[in-house]
């Protein structure tokens, strides 16, 4: 018998980004899956199992859930903000891909959400309002080399870039050489924002130049938005700033 | 008298992917601009009023919107999908920027949304699941030439590839031509995912490889995602296939 997976985007955190639909695929699961702190933001109804884990245990956690979906349970995996932007959603695909045959048979659902990224943007502008780009700064899964050659591939090429997992207390230094990457392409005024719990009561957002960025003001729940070389920043008496990429484009830098 | 400007992100299209704080910005406004498609999703209460505008015309409805606010008015300027991503939160904060000092002081709040890339990412499995950016292909606002060295830059260094506006009457050879400079740089088994109207009654997914897709099924309202040369296919007997994209990575083409 092939029960249901949901893998839920629960958005960045305030229960009023989180959609209906991820609201309702909560509701309906009979098993919940995911990092405690993701399951902490939701009230179990009684029929109702929590599975908590840890962070780095993202395949057996996908594993655990689709061996249970198989079982005939309604199971959701729940993830902060999109389910398929360094999230959930695609550890479930592996463990699909690599894992017994009948793990395919499972109806899959994934319920997308606002991805932190969105979040955070929306709190100061539009920083995202032209071409950008989102990448993860961990090299857990992959070679430091090649988040280098990306990151002065899309800074030389113009997009703006929001940087996922920027730091942890096991990668303290990324974030940094990070910086020091980018300020060899880009100018030393660029715009960096850095948001972390975005809409939530304890949320911190902080705007700074690329010039005097601080790595140390983020951690890994914190989204860095790093502008091109045309985001602007516009003072307002009393406010906050702005912080917009405008719609229109005309340079690259080489 | 300073009024308020809400520029909010209604999600794809269902109404199920709406955020509760788009829903409640929408219902404190009385008055809602938009393109007219956009406004029709909304079932306007007795005390609001509607201006809807055509597509091309953003400037000059951020313009009307901020003219409105600022005689005390709460104003809400509506986009589809994320109100940050290709949409009016950036035409907004270019009008503050080059508009007369008093529009600075408008409350302008910015509410983001599910943008459209993740609802037909979250159709197919996890395509954006690792580093991944997200282009507009419209040379309307920017030089075909910087497009063409952009999608070059970023297929290269192996992210995958979201483009927004694909093709549109004026625009009919772009997209064609985007695959055509995609194909130098990823096998032709990449995976191409067009998708239209996701979550929606209407909604239109197609999976195809790089190496055979068409750019004729795309249109306007159409996200096309391009994955990287780690995008994976999974087969399922009787059902779509899934497509994600590996959280590790290891190679990069030069």
């Amino acid at each position: 018998m092939s029960g249901r997976l949901a893998v839920v985007g629960l958005g960045p955190g305030s229960p009023e980004q989180m959609t209906p639909q991820a609201r309702h695929a909560v509701a309906a699961a009979t098993d919940l899956f995911g990092y405690g702190p993701y399951l902490d933001r939701i009230a179990l109804l009684p029929h109702q199992t929590r599975h908590a884990s840890d962070n780095r245990e993202e395949i057996s956690r996908a594993g655990a859930a689709l061996a249970m979906a198989t079982e005939g349970r309604h199971v959701a995996v729940v993830s902060g903000g999109d389910a398929g932007v360094f999230a959930m959603a695609a550890a479930v695909c592996e463990a699909i891909e690599h894992g017994p045959a009948e793990w395919r048979a499972v109806d899959l659902e994934v319920v997308p959400g606002v991805t932190a990224m969105l979040a955070v943007a929306a709190r100061v502008g539009a920083p995202l309002g032209h071409d950008f780009c989102a990448m993860s700064l961990s090299d857990n899964l992959k070679p430091w080399d090649l988040i280098e050659a990306r990151l002065r591939a899309v800074s030389a090429a113009g997009f703006v870039i929001a940087l996922y997992n920027p730091i942890s207390r096991a990668r303290p230094w990324q974030l940094g050489r990070a910086f020091e990457i980018l300020r060899e392409h880009l100018p030393a005024a660029t715009p960096v924002i850095s948001g972390r719990a975005a809409g939530r009561p304890d949320e911190r957002i902080a705007i700074a130049s690329l010039g005097e960025a601080d790595a140390t003001v983020a951690d890994m729940a914190t989204c860095v938005i790093i502008g091109s070389a045309e985001t602007r920043v516009v003072a307002r008496e009393g406010l906050a700033p702005l912080v917009y990429s405008p719609r229109s484009a005309g340079r690259i830098s080489t």
